[in-house]
């Protein structure tokens, strides 16, 4: 039966039912923290630190079911889940292996572990909805190369640009984000330190070497042995901040770009399946936008609290650990959800070429008066070309139709620049 | 069956488990979502726009059990989860009653009058606590007026103060927060405008004061009628925002004293009942205060998100609305369980004036410097005093012993200043 | 001549040069430190604690140059500038009353104090601003009263509303921002405690009376007299953060519409005087809306790192003080700059109800959908008319074509619903 | 003149007369500013599109002395400070030279160029820093190799630690703020694109390769080419606040630490010299760690606004690239200043090694409970264990009276685990 209090992702249509909510949700955190727990049991038993037996005792009873509610209710007591977790896996396990659980360790070693698992799992899927998205990006770029489009800035119609050129932007961030995420993904730790992270309770047990038991564990989880204890050194976490607010802030860049362009006066692309209303049939709203940029607009705040818990005091800090938990699983959440819909929004994206043509007219032509200004400056001056230029762009006459600018060429489509060399140059990066 | 991706509250010590957490889960959510829709009909019906029949037809019907989870998956299409509650919500009324669900709303009113009762519901129990917290402080404050503790600032002893002061000021931030909880709370508006905030689908349907509908719709469910259908005048958000980072903010004061006091060297206070470690049996841990200070550290950023979405374009925005849903839950449950944690950490301290007593002589003497200065001054001008002062301190030999000193009070209980006057008046206040 | 680090505003087209940016400079902190420092010793003569002429000599040195560059690297030593701004003080005073200067305070007195008076100051102009921006709004609110255009939701045209309502939305918004600030500038209180918040040190010059001397203090200030030393009581600090955030929030709903309905594509708006181009002569950006974008983009964050200093251990905080100076001063800044801009923004908006009206018809009648759904239903059944005007809208043709729909008013100017009367109450508001 | 509104550090006295302060002021960027006007014609010159005259003419004038305040109050109409910046510096080369000035760029070539500047020369001097500060915590961990001390969790003390573990992990986290800074450091490009981003108007001016004039310019200014104009593509500023945020974050943990260890009870450790108090001359406050830990307080919040940034619409945002300029100069002075801090306190720092050595016997013995669970779990049992050391812990007594415990080595100085080949280890890193 579901929780009385429990969350199933009502709130949640940017992340619900995502691969990345299936690997963060508490029912993987309940796993990676059993698997933490078995993979110490399981190293000690490689070193020689504890029988093979317990090894395999603890590893079994870890695959088993455990409360994840109960456990909830019982770590307020203590101020975390390890605690009552410990409890009861030691009691699954029984005599005599039941002692080889936890031994020398800390509750902080398991719940950072379980966290790089967790981590680690759910960047996984991120990083193929990344893949991707860059690809339908790139098949975009190449598709429309040459589709000349207005540049607007600061809503206003500038010079022309190209979707090519525009869609060629939007995968370098996405790149930008996927080497960024693939970095700190890979170097994730493990955690062990034991009370005070000077591992001496796994000396008390007979270790000997300081290096050994950390990288034993490590590689039975697939993490990267850490350097120091970081129970106190937050870098894996602060990394995460990073890598994640960025990953939502560069997918947010395409989602507002994508919701001016849906709009309709605009309409020069639209999502392939758009959301419906619940009052108007006819409205095709840009869902999968909308939910990234919400995703964008949370992302940094969570980020902000994850920087922030980096000043820990002492060997353990009262507040600033305990504050990392639910931020870096929404940022884990918000940027899997918001690289699903990412992918599914580049590979379906309609691309309406003749209206961003249309609106390369909208104002008559001076959507190329920097490059008039470029022509003109040398026949008039600099100053009596501008002030052509202002003159006829007050009027709101076509350009055209005036008669000092007849034997220009105003065709936009010819004031492109650079855009497709851009293009051109920007896909080859892999 | 829990959902595979379901939360319980493992990763949520600071509110697991409190009224808060089960005024604000998904099932909470889903109940308030079905109240809106009920009263929605009620309220057309008492104006003759429904048949009494279909109201009472959408109440039993919105009475019973809804998947939240399914609703979760069916939220991705629209961005949601209200279009797929009204269909599900539809066929449970059946025909003839059916068609007058949701007739004439758009989802935001009922997704933003949920969140309101949610509010409302959640803020009940955060009010008693804080009830219970300023209670029990003014009780120590009371007891307390007169113990004399060292006042401490920029980490280091300055002058005297009393243990009594220190819990008045707590109880007026306590107060302080109450006040701006409690007129946020009687504030919040039901939210009824239909698809673009002109009410006119409800015309469509025969209602022809735009006020009477909104008052029946806010009277059926205990909130205020709003002035204007604020879909993006986010008035009530930001007054949550600000009222519950404010909370969290009094609370976290409160914490990190305790925190500080109960530092193994200091040991002035201890919690009522501290928490456990899994490796160190002698632990007894500031959990409460140190879940308090983890909810205070993560508030600013939350509140942070719901102000930037005020800034919400057109008549619904794609994004900021949908950036809301979980930070504005998040809020209400850190705020509902640190204020939980907070009155039984006021009520549970454990006081102990003797270690005050004691580390007033820590500095020997010095403590009162303050008022040596003011005594020394008249006799020896303030520079000489203040040479003086300094010298003694750099010597760090007792000032009692020191012969310039003999004939002055240096007994710092004698130099608490207006502390128990303040203390006094602080409790004055209800 | 300029410091070499000195900033005037290069980087703040949004704050240069307007009131808040006068009120809140270095120079006028200065004034306000040094205004605290004498008000206090006039209130220490007006209670017989010093003598008459002292309050005189400390008020006329006050009045004089200080050098606020040398105040600053002098404040590195110990933290704050009170200290050597105390010695200078004392210096201009000379002898026989330079000791009654600061005596009995604390550097965070004369700081807290000053940071009040400069808020007061600032939040002067940003009354009168929002003041002028809300009359601006209600005028165009009147004006447009029935002027119909499309309303938007998630990009998408939805159903008709009028820029009469939209324009009282704001307006609502504005007078919310104002009860805010005005509500919390009335509340600002004066600091004074010495070094613990005991007022101690007071009592040692012959102060007994612990209200006295601080009702006197703010009374010179035209402050409000605390009710306790709020040192580490920070409510003044968090209700200007709540209201200064909120009114970013609330400017920035203004900023994001015009910006919107600004675009190239859309002009159902234009700023009054639009900013140029370094490039293109004929751009008319819409700058004003820009700059208060921006500001409402920072604003949140700006607010966060304030709610996070309310958590402020023991009688001074190594940090969290500190941390709230220059926040606050930009805050003061950012929403000052922005309340100037809305003001010039609403006075000069220009608003084409030809564009709104014409584009009522870009979705061949789509507009009205809502209001179809509800006249056909009770013909076709909800069903039968949904489909109908999904499939309708599928074919891309008029409405008005649609032999189905011969007999229904499509006008979309007659589908404003209740928006002209919600107008005409939202105007009532004072 | 001193501005009536300028700054000049009077409430920074964390960062004010820095080298990153005078790397950020308005002259430093005015500087920038015209270093990149200066760079782009002689770039242009390089490549044959501009006389080498004109070159010389224009870097002669941009050498010049402009007026920053006056750049600033013409910045309001535009929105930024390039457009009377071009007009200023194209009167200052005159005839015949002026129209090569800013020929073909957009305001934000220059201003997003000119920041980069900016960052890249305000990080030189922090990365000294931080390089001072890694080798000072070297120093202090190689020194303190084996001085044990309570290794604290929750505020309490749990086993031993040795400081040597300490300053190492400290030292860890500096070199991984310098390794990323460094790392962004060099990858910070230079600007140029043209209104649009596509380069036209150079096009337009003679240049047809793409990457021949940005790779000339940004040749000049020292800075990387850029893959692609990034006026909406914000990977160097996203890069910067995640470093920024770090580094602040990294330098934070020092800071609360020896917060921490310099309480009045603790007084493990002390400032080289404590910053005095305006009142108390015995007092010597911990005050670069105090701005250290203020500066952390706020960087995260101000990365957050910068990371919102990177979702910017169109080809330049009408608001998200103006609410870039400030945070990320207060990033960088803040940053600046708690390096500058940091060096200043690890190369002071003064430890007291008997402090540490007698608060180990503040627990009785209990500080080496872990071990003894360790030592008596395989005597008694796990269980039985356990509740000896419970029963031990409340007595209070020393354990070294305890019967049980006569065997057993209770020293604990000889529980401080790996601590110091943790510590040998750490020191290898360079």
């Amino acid at each position: 039966m579901t929780s009385p209090s429990g969350d199933t992702g009502l709130l949640a249509p940017g992340w619900s039912g995502s691969a990345a909510a299936a690997a963060t949700g508490d029912p993987a955190y309940l796993r990676a923290l059993l698997d933490a727990e078995a993979a110490l049991t399981r190293a000690q038993a490689a070193l020689g630190l504890a029988p093979a037996e317990a090894a395999t005792a603890v590893t079994e009873a870890a695959g088993g079911a455990f409360d994840a509610e109960s456990l909830a209710g019982r770590a307020r007591a203590g101020g975390n889940p390890v605690i009552p977790l410990v409890a009861d896996l030691t009691k699954a396990v029984g005599d005599p292996y039941g002692p080889y659980v936890h031994r020398g360790a800390t509750s902080q070693d398991i719940l950072d572990t379980a966290t790089m698992l967790v981590a680690s799992r759910a960047l996984g899927p991120v990083l193929a909805d990344l893949g991707r998205t860059e690809q339908a990006l790139a098949r975009l770029a190449a598709e429309h190369r040459d589709t000349a489009m207005p540049g607007r800035t600061l809503t206003q119609h500038a010079v022309p640009t190209t979707f090519g050129l525009k869609a060629a932007g939007w995968r370098s961030l996405v790149l930008d984000a996927r080497d960024r995420v693939r970095a700190v993904r890979e170097s994730l730790p493990a955690q062990l330190g034991g009370a005070a992270g000077t591992l001496a309770a796994f000396g008390a047990y007979g270790g000997s070497d300081p290096a050994a038991l950390p990288e034993a564990y490590a590689g039975e989880l697939g993490l990267r042995a850490p350097d120091l204890p970081w129970h106190t050194l937050r870098t894996p976490i602060g990394d995460l901040a990073g890598c994640l607010a960025f990953a939502a802030g560069a997918l947010g860049k395409v989602a507002v770009d994508v919701l001016t362009l849906s709009r309709t006066e605009i309409a020069e692309v639209a999502e392939g399946s758009g959301g419906g209303s619940s009052a108007m049939p006819h409205k095709s709203n840009p869902v999968r936008s909308t939910l990234i940029a919400s995703a964008a607009r949370r992302a940094p705040q969570l980020a902000a609290t994850l920087y922030g818990s980096m000043a820990a005091e002492d060997e353990r800090p009262a507040g600033a650990w305990h504050a990392e938990w639910e931020p870096l699983r929404d940022l884990l959440r918000l940027v899997g959800g918001a690289a699903r819909d990412a992918a599914e929004l580049a590979e379906g994206l309609r691309v309406r070429p003749e209206a961003m043509r249309e609106h390369l007219d909208l104002t008559h032509g001076l959507v190329v008066s920097e490059r008039l200004s470029a022509e003109l400056a040398p026949l008039l001056g600099r100053a009596r070309a501008r002030e052509l230029l202002t003159r006829l762009a007050a009027e709101g006459r076509p350009l055209a139709e005036a008669p000092e600018l007849a034997d220009v060429d105003l065709d936009p489509t010819h004031y492109t620049g650079s855009a497709g060399a851009l293009t051109d140059r920007a896909l080859e990066r892999r």
